[in-house]
């Protein structure tokens, strides 16, 4: 929280995104964000009242290698999106922005036309904090914009660590954007991540690059059959051109498309539903995990044991064995 | 522990496995197979004395889908080997036969020679528990073998739920089995298994289906191309035909090839260094959560909260944060 400004209530949060009070997003975004204690739990009461308000937008993913044209593709896209009347949020994630010094003003400063639009609102992720921080902070913001009554929330990713993996677990569509030239530019793509998109875009399918272009989505195509033959329909590869705005259109009517199709068939439901849980668990098994690291004994074990597991000195059931022993002893069980 | 057998001292067991005694290595199986707790912790005793006669043998798990040919396949691979002087061990990994009743004389009757060969030992994983039960069991009974001076250990999976991720954590090297047919025969097969392979062999590429064989070679080793291209080297893509018997020394050429790069690169040590951190955390993370579970209170909070937060009714942190609570409330922190 911007310590100038007087902490809102409940009820004045909510009054104001129901009414599109931008300053108050602005807070409400912030208070989610903040780590401080007392914030967390204001943040956890305000999540749950606007928690019924929430579910209606698409939650869109969007990752591809640096370079490959992500900020200019969601300015195009959240541009053509507020011309059709619906309100844009971008969430920006990088995790790696610890060490870069963050992405907030490179993002921008990157989407002018976009931050410009009263219809859009851009916030990068924070630039701090582990993985699983920086994921909570994701959805909380994901959860606020959807209760401020926005229609479609873009996540970008930078496609570094596991980033892909978790932004997958918040979004109900996800696509992977892609350079002309097969293969080669998949070079920085993490592992997996053709196993977990829903679309494939190769972006600058512009000038002399529209040959390759084609030829690169033919052989993706191809490999996608392959990859995910268990599905009965695996993800399309599309072309578009960020910069000449071309494709953009195509590229919202299959967005729209498979969002419809999954509503219809029940399987967003199931999605969304298995996210949930997943992150119910996600978060009781850190839970678990932090207490257990929080006392000093463990944490003493087990700088001292997991070098003598990893150079095969000791068996690791039985290293699991005392470092569980060693935590019942500190906690006596009920 | 076959009732009838008087109970071997952790002695005696060594010395047998040492002299190559293949009803102790029975016995010493059976053991670590066994859940009960006694036997558990004679088990974790006698693993521990063992660790330091184990790691030379070449860890290998082989996947494809039913009807592809494995069990012929590691017929043919096994009695190679053991024409070849090495001793091989063959664990078959089924965490579907709780339900089918068990493959172990499946397995022994379809790979009859091997089976007959003093120089093997088949040992179908018992068809019982959670796949974590599995995995643990399968992870010392190779360590056994090991002890006993096998020089290969060919893990079998059956391709059923998440078995391949379970034995990819496991071995050295891991081999799809696939059909001629590009991409048909992949039905079946789970997603992300052939970003886990090491090598893939194309079975049956004999008679009249030579020709689609050498078709679904090259495009399984395009698609692997596109898929691994972050890798210096993708798995490459072989053909054979188990049931003439044609391809398999040279499978076996490339398997060994891919060991030796692996323990010359230093890749091999730090792919089980990495595996054995892996198990340990695996292995606390599972206490932790048994413990959780194991509190009555819990368990019924967690039958009324996770129909909630699936419906969207209960935020997940929030539910979370209450089933912590309860923890906490049961376990006062030392």
């Amino acid at each position: 929280m911007t310590k100038a400004k007087r902490q809102l209530s409940l009820d004045e949060y909510e009054a104001g995104l129901r009414a599109g009070d931008r300053s108050v997003l602005g807070q409400a975004l912030s208070l989610v964000e903040s780590e401080n204690p007392r914030h967390r739990e204001d943040a956890n009461q305000l999540l749950q009242r606007l928690y019924a308000k929430t579910g209606a937008a698409h939650r869109i993913g969007i990752t591809g290698v640096p370079g490959v044209g992500k900020s200019t593709f969601i300015e195009a896209l959240g541009s053509l999106l507020t011309s059709l009347g619906k309100r844009v949020a971008v969430l920006a994630v990088d995790p790696s922005s610890v060490k870069t010094g963050g992405s907030i003003l490179g993002d921008k400063t990157r989407m002018t036309k976009l931050a410009a639009d009263p219809s859009a609102f851009i916030r990068p992720s924070p630039s701090s904090g582990t993985l699983g921080g920086v994921a909570r902070r994701t959805r909380e913001m994901m959860l606020v914009f959807e209760a401020a009554g926005y229609d479609v929330v873009l996540v970008e990713t930078v496609g570094v660590g596991q980033s892909e993996a978790m932004v997958y677990e918040l979004v109900d569509t996800f696509l992977l954007l892609l350079l002309p030239g097969a293969g080669d530019d998949l070079q920085g793509i993490k592992r997996g991540i053709l196993e977990l998109v829903d679309l494939v875009l190769i972006n600058k399918a512009d000038g002399d690059a529209k040959p390759a272009a084609e030829r690169a989505r033919h052989q993706y195509q191809n490999a996608l059959h392959i990859l995910r033959s268990d599905e009965a329909q695996p993800p399309a590869v599309g072309l578009c051109s960020a910069l000449e705005g071309t494709g953009i259109d195509a590229a919202w009517a299959m967005l729209s498309a498979l969002h419809e199709q999954a509503a219809a068939s029940g399987e967003l439901e199931t999605r969304r539903r298995r996210q949930l849980v997943r992150w119910m668990w996600a978060l009781v098994d850190e839970g678990l995990r932090s207490r257990f690291l929080a006392s000093p004994s463990l944490k003493a074990a087990l700088v001292q044991l997991e070098p003598e597991v990893e150079t095969g000195r000791i068996i690791p059931p039985e290293a699991a064995r005392r470092l569980l022993a060693l935590w019942s002893g500190s906690e006596p069980s009920s």
